[in-house]
């Protein structure tokens, strides 16, 4: 052995990047930042009113040669990134669907940035993968989920970044399912079913996975049956498929649809899935994180029959984004179809096949830390205030209800469900006022069309966000453009609603005067 | 417009779970814990030492009813978590490749969480659109990427959670360009080609975009080429598909493989694939980092003439999980096959078509600001000693290889690349030295074994590995087994490396001991 008489200097460097007592200061500088921003996020225009490319003529061409200090770049946080942002934390938020932050969920994710482990395989962070298994357990005690989608009832869950992952993976499994079965060489044969309702991403993912977009079947909803998908119409389209030779192989129910949080009827569409050997997969992204509470859970009744079921805490459950849960019946399905297994990876504990290595559950192989921080947030609230914060954003959902209800210029477009109210300037009321107002001067017929009620409808939505004060957004289903108040924002109080009304009003007044004029004066 | 007097107050509830003096008190108090983590952390196992099922045996079975304190929480967090958490943060972390946190990304990571945006579109947060966009183009200029990759050439770079979804997007954009060009009925003719070196994710997202796999190439590699890619064996490979009727069409390139950091010939490699009009895709996960060091940017010559490249920031950048940054000359190539237009998302920005979706260009909607942990980074530490960080890293490393070079029993298995060190005790010295001893007892011949070498090395590093101390991993490569030593970590100084090679010194002479011992004793 030879002697230690070498280099072992290497080039000078400044403070480590993890010196610990730099670390708390800028740390505690960060909190405040953040304990700053919540106190005045009302002070902020909700959605960001800044032009497209605002941000390139305020930055340097190129990253910086020199370090520069925690407090300059806070600054420029605060003067360049927050004029940028659309304020999902905002109390005044009503957009999409929520994105519930919280305490427990930020500081759970700063933990688990800190510990910085890449929990791939049991092995190289135990702790990962095992916190994982039971706060998925725990939660689907809280859901009622049958046993058979938990550890101890061989199935399982897993903790994914967004339902599109989770959507991939059940397509992925489920077509290596069949194709195993049929032969490979009949992928072309494939076909997949959601409604027209269903999730953007749902197709998406079944093209990203190789099926012929052909053969993708959006099962038509109509505002008769609240826009969910009818089981017979369902059956109709498999059989017409089995008839022309073709191979249905999943089904992607959903649970509280984007547009409306429309609810497709699980256990019938089960049955009518079953009859054909398909993988059913419920997505109740938004409206799952209801379901913990016991009013809400026969939303999901026959999930039994289904095969995996997924919902997104970053949602609304007060975890910080990302995290979608996914619970399957048959793990084996993901991992007979996704597992890897290079050499630079095996261990002993994966070899005595007594753990969990969650790469072979998913997409990627890299995966952070996410059950740390649904864990703080299940810790630090508990089950009784979780349920209680979901029926608060409810309640606050049918106050506004009631208040739109009350104003003879607006309708409720579908019965509310869950925390989402859809409504409009109605019809009747509103073309009624514009004709009578313009048939006095001679210009009646044309304001009956839908298409421009729609228009006033849009131009009302795009006046109340342009004004900054609450964001909403909106949703076009049947020919029928309608804004969304969606209420789940952290901060949202009844006062809030109470403004936001407030809002609307008075910008639908300004909206109507507007357009009675312009008539008027064409 | 009726009156106000209906209910209004929600479920009684208790502080709000993002009020902001709360907000500040827990905040401190998490980061005085991981300020205490970071100082502490030399203390744990690197490799955590805990058995399966160890938590569960732990906790509750469910989730609690009532709220629990931070104080009770941070408490289970440093009994019950920090005993399973491998350390990747350590200074004795030299396993797989490192996932290197900083002050700066953390805390980025904690902003990105507090401002908790969806930055699925433009207009849903502008600032995470913009400054993506921006800190890609300053991040293709740190590497010398050309013009083409950049928003001002006409391409563009999108940040993403891992390797595995930044090939996989591409492998899905490659397969439809094909497919809209031959016919969607041919997907079972494609084929991509990797070398046997490739990291497994490669197939696995071809698996998943559908590929037969029949038709994954894994060209043969050996030692003599150092595990890179042979231009020649490629194109054999890609013409005898072709004679066969198939349709070549994506190539994964590899700079800094898993195993042994082995670097393909890109620009060779980029020759070969465009005789036949094949995407290819460079995958420098790991050594892209290094790049951005002038002396080391020839490694991925030839990058001109790829269509995609991707490394990851939270491998070797300070960057905390997760972050992939991937850049294509063609963004409408991933545009064409990954957008969805659904009512809900419309909005006048994106009609304008001055505006990047970036939901578009990936796999899934949601999506974190992950630009902001990135550009804290390279602000806060500067290009100037970021370079010097990878720098001394490489420094410690080549200091390692000099130890492992002076000490007779081992040899450096193929030429270090970057800061990983691929070795092993030797088959010239220990062999000679086993079959030495054992033959003066008789038992000579058997231990001549290729498989006994590997098996002592196995052991050596399993002692090494379960005493705590540091933490290595092994790979096998060409039948050959070996340990990895992957300087990366951010705390990791040279005295951190002197004391892990007098760790493998002394384990090894003890695991030779003992196998001497049992030899003789049999």
């Amino acid at each position: 052995m030879g002697s230690l008489d070498i280099k072992q200097e290497s080039s000078p460097l400044m403070t480590n990047p993890l010196d610990s007592e730099e670390f708390r200061r800028q740390g505690y500088m960060v909190i405040d930042f953040l304990a700053e921003y919540y106190k005045n996020i009302q002070k902020f225009p909700v959605r960001s009113q800044v032009e497209p490319g605002y941000l390139r003529k305020r930055l340097p061409e190129s990253a910086p040669y020199e370090p520069e200090s925690i407090e300059r770049i806070l600054k420029d946080v605060h003067d360049d990134i927050v004029p940028g942002l659309t304020h999902w934390q905002s109390p005044n938020y009503y957009a999409y669907f929520p994105s519930s932050g919280s305490t427990a969920g930020l500081l759970g994710e700063t933990l688990a940035a800190g510990f910085n482990v890449v929990g791939f395989n049991w092995i190289s962070s135990p702790a990962s993968t095992e916190l994982e298994s039971i706060v998925m357990d725990w939660l689907a005690e809280m859901l009622n989920l049958p046993k058979s989608f938990t550890f101890s009832g061989d199935g399982g869950g897993v903790m994914m970044g967004t339902t599109c992952e989770a959507i991939l993976t059940t397509i992925t499994a489920a077509r290596d399912r069949i194709l195993d079965r049929i032969g490979r060489e009949h992928i072309n044969k494939l076909v997949v079913y959601g409604s027209d309702q269903t999730h953007c991403s749902f197709f998406k993912s079944a093209k990203i996975a190789g099926i012929l977009p052909n053969n993708f079947r959006q099962v038509k909803t109509s505002r008769v049956n609240a826009f969910s998908m009818r089981p017979d119409a369902l059956r109709a389209a498999i059989q017409a498929d089995v008839d022309a030779g073709l191979v249905p192989f999943f089904l992607c129910t959903t649970v509280g649809t984007t547009s409306t949080a429309a609810v497709d009827p699980v256990a019938l569409l089960c049955e009518v899935a079953k009859d054909y050997g398909m993988w059913v997969h419920i997505d109740a992204a938004y409206a799952g994180n209801a379901c913990i509470c016991p009013e809400f859970r026969h939303m999901i009744n026959g999930v039994e029959n289904a095969d995996s079921f997924s919902f997104n805490t970053h949602k609304w459950f007060l975890t910080t984004l990302d995290c979608c849960c996914l619970w399957v019946k048959d793990p084996s399905s993901l991992v007979r179809c996704l597992s890897t297994n290079p050499e630079y990876l095996k261990n002993k504990a994966t070899d005595t096949q007594q753990v969990v290595d969650y790469k072979d559950w998913q997409i990627t192989l890299s995966r952070r830390f996410r059950s740390l921080k649904m864990w703080l947030v299940l810790r630090s609230y508990g089950v009784d205030y979780l349920r209680n914060f979901l029926r608060s954003h409810v309640d606050m959902a049918a106050y506004f209800e009631q208040l739109v209800r009350m104003d003879g210029r607006f309708e409720v477009v579908v019965p509310r469900s869950f925390a989402l109210v859809c409504f409009r300037l109605s019809a009747s009321a509103v073309i009624q006022r514009l004709y009578d107002s313009c048939h006095r001067h001679g210009h009646g017929q044309k304001f009956l069309e839908e298409e421009t009620l729609n228009d006033v409808n849009a131009e009302l939505l795009e006046s109340v966000n342009s004004a900054g004060q609450i964001y909403m957004t909106h949703s076009l289903v049947d020919g029928v453009y309608m804004l969304r108040f969606a209420v789940g924002a952290t901060l949202t109080q009844t006062h809030h609603v109470t403004y936001a009304w407030k809002q609307v009003q008075d910008h639908a007044s300004a909206v109507l005067a507007r357009r009675i004029n312009s008539i008027c004066n064409c």
